[in-house]
């Protein structure tokens, strides 16, 4: 077989194989939208349906073949072509696919499952010696899924790579400490800071359809295509991609609170807008996909905290807003909603926490993910290093486990590896974000006047248009000129608190 | 193979096929009601693969095998046990996927998607000619399609067949000829009668949100579980089984219109009661699975009409409907409503029709296919034998052909055999009705009441419960106590219309 005909196999085996993982993106959105109560057992029957037969394409012997046929030919000579990029993102989901045996994926199935029962009724109790013995459990199949997976450096590595493909532990470690150690000075300057916003304004009753009519039109201004999307109601909200023109975005109305739903909007509509600027005719191919799950975070984060919170934005959106909820908005000033909508303040839930208190929620989790993986703590010991960290980072005490290491699914479910993203997302959008203002000094006027093509713009040139061409890293040095750093990330903070709570640096 | 192996092969390879053509379903009704426009394409690509999927499954040549293992075994001995009405109906199902040549499939969806185009651009000039050739195409392909599938006595029962198993065409001439014979001076004497209802208490203003709180509190209240269900809007109104316990209804409100939106609703809830009362345990097989087109849509129509128009639900319902839409209703009684509910004209349009004329539509289209298949009338001469005849059963002259005989998709669609069964689900509705009413006197002083629990009772127990048990005519003996016969619905419609328009026999 030539390389050209195997590169052909490959491209239509992973073009249909990609359409029918795209039917449960259709079959999961629906269920967590319309789908009523009584259909959830046959649901999953229709999704591990489809899921086992992706699985028994994506593993496909006829793969291994295809691959060596291109691996050793002309089609991969330069690593950054469309056919490169493809073939070495193809080899690596086959080896990844085809390393964990089904003995274990099994168990791991059979163990989340029961440990996610045990969490929730343990988080009930607020109990976490109840759960203990299953966080035990799911730390040893992690380790077990390392080493089927392989590493070199580091055991923690195999599992960050499965979310954050070619990440190194070390190198996020290092990163995470320089952010930690500015991070943590100045959520407690901001806690007893001489001003404070009144978060009074945005956590009052507000109409619930026109928040929905808000937000609706402020996705729509930054880019989102109705056309090609949608936004509904949900529990948590979420963006998914049911193909490649249909890129649905959901979230969830408070009748007293107005930011909630709004950056729960914005958020999705930057994962959507990444999904949306994916380079169309290579959808079903890893050039028409995204990176990892951190440069997606970075996306949403970035609509919603450099953008959707900025002076800019409001200046644009607060009379607009004024416009829809007259009578919810009749004492309110743009400095008091822009104020507001950065207000900051330790808690103890990561989904509630702000744009500077979140990443110590993260790096928290991560640490003890690490030092769990590494052997250096053992399951049973998490709640007193968690209560230890918590209150060294955000300066509070935990009061009861349901608030504290209790309170994310993801150890339950058997997921190590994921928390990290979502920080690194946050390092990714402000060094982003830095970048665009030094190719476009003016965004925050163009913002101001309500226009956000060049924002989006700079974005789908640079980061969207280029699929997984480069890994994560690679394209931060690319598209920043440096490497990843927490800098930008803590000068975008001080740049923005400093005038709203009167602190300096 | 032991014949017990072989029927727990088909079990297991029907149920799993009858899940993944669920998928099928999901998407479906997702394009038909919350699809973003853009998603169009990518969404036929994903059913269209789907499709292939549960086609290539269908047609397993190991089903052969399987059958052929229980067929000549004991399994199948008692011809209405589980089992052999199982193989019986695979065998059906079986022989017809694998009768039609693949060239034969390709070049009828190849001419159909043409025919079709060509059909709603002939619809809008109104020019029946421009579609004759292509509707000739389609009737030499259907006739090929009954050539290959084979018959007995009529080249028609072939193609009816694949919508209502084991109808003859020869039968439903003679019913429908019957029928014709009564409904026609029916339907001229309601023209002309001394008293007619005032259609304008229903078509009037009435607020389309009302609308949809009414038609669900009545969908409710006659039978159908919101749990396992819901009901959206959309442009044509339809029931879909997305799975077991999720059979989701749609239909459309119209600003100044209360009828259309309601009887849609109350229409696909019957749809729906049927599903949702086939047995739950042998979902996936054929005795999990409904007779055929004709038996389904006697529920839906019995639920529309027989019920929902009749004096009895609206004793119960007009009170409710004054107390929802008090502005709109408070010059009407409940003598308006009621009569207004059951006016009846005839009209150009057989999906706008009202339960007396709507038969004649359907007879005559039949009458015309009957004789393309038999070659005794040409597809170009089809304009003038539709106007005559509608002039002949309906008293009014077709004014243009976009209101006479291209009003329609199934032809270009390459339908034929499927029309009949929109006239004999109407003939089943009533046959059944009078056999509830002989076995439960008091039904009109039950729906009085809001009390629709024992007529739904005596439909699960008499119909749902018995999925592909019997075919559709030995059903309607065994229920009703004698052949299928015009004589129920005519008897039905001079009862209920004698006093509404001071006719008389």
């Amino acid at each position: 077989m030539t390389a050209q005909d195997a590169y052909k196999n490959l491209i239509s085996h992973f073009k249909e194989n990609t359409t029918l993982a795209s039917v449960n993106s259709v079959l999961e959105w629906d269920q967590d939208t319309y789908m009523p109560s009584a259909g959830v057992d046959h649901r999953s029957e229709q999704m591990s349906l489809i899921g086992r037969m992706v699985h028994e394409r994506d593993t496909d012997p006829r793969i291994n073949d295809w691959l060596a046929a291109c691996e050793s030919s002309e089609i991969v000579k330069d690593p950054i072509s469309v056919e490169a990029v493809n073939v070495r993102e193809w080899r690596r989901m086959y080896d990844l696919e085809t390393k964990l045996p089904s003995e274990l994926v099994e168990e791991i199935i059979r163990t989340t499952t029961k440990a996610r029962q045990v969490w929730m009724e343990a988080r009930k109790k607020s109990d976490f010696a109840m759960f203990a013995p299953w966080l035990e459990k799911n730390v040893e199949l992690n380790l077990r899924k390392a080493d089927a997976l392989g590493y070199t450096d580091d055991r923690y590595d195999a599992l960050l790579d499965a979310f954050e493909p070619h990440a190194k532990t070390a190198e996020v470690v290092k990163v995470f400490e320089g952010l930690r150690k500015d991070l943590v000075p100045l959520v407690a300057k901001l806690k007893d800071a001489p001003r404070r916003p009144d978060i009074g304004v945005i956590k009052r009753p507000y109409d619930v359809k026109k928040q929905a009519i808000f937000a609706e039109m402020v996705s729509q201004r930054i880019g989102y295509d109705f056309n090609a999307g949608r936004l509904d109601i949900t529990t948590h909200p979420f963006c998914a991609g049911l193909g490649p023109d249909d890129t649905r975005i959901c979230t969830r109305w408070y009748p007293e609170d107005l930011a909630e739903g709004l950056t729960g909007t914005t958020h999705e509509t930057g994962h959507a807008l990444y999904d949306m600027g994916l380079p169309r005719e290579h959808y079903g191919t890893p050039m028409g996909d995204a990176i990892s799950s951190g440069i997606h975070e970075s996306q949403s984060r970035m609509w919603e905290n450099q953008v959707g919170r900025s002076r800019g934005f409001w200046e644009y959106f607060f009379p607009v807003a004024r416009g829809v909820f007259h009578n919810e908005m009749a004492d309110i000033t743009l400095d008091d909603m822009y104020a507001a909508m950065n207000y900051v303040t330790p808690s103890y839930i990561r989904v509630e926490a702000d744009e500077a208190t979140y990443n110590l929620h993260i790096m928290l989790r991560f640490e003890l993910e690490v030092a769990l993986v590494h052997g250096e703590l053992k399951a049973k010991d998490i709640a007193g290093e968690w209560n230890k960290r918590f209150k060294e980072y955000l300066g509070i005490e935990v009061d009861k486990d349901s608030n504290g290491c209790l309170q994310d699914v993801h150890w339950s479910a058997g997921y190590m590896g994921y928390f990290p993203t979502y920080a690194l997302g946050n390092l990714y959008a402000a060094q982003f974000y830095a970048a665009a203002n030094k190719a476009i000094p003016d965004l925050q006027e163009q913002f101001a006047r309500g226009d956000f093509a060049a924002m989006l713009d700079w974005l789908r040139k640079n980061i969207h248009s280029q699929g997984k061409r480069y890994r994560a890293t690679e394209l931060v040095e690319k598209v920043t000129g440096r490497p990843l750093s927490h800098q930008p990330l803590i000068d975008y903070l001080y740049a923005k608190y400093e005038p709203i709570y009167g602190i300096t640096r």
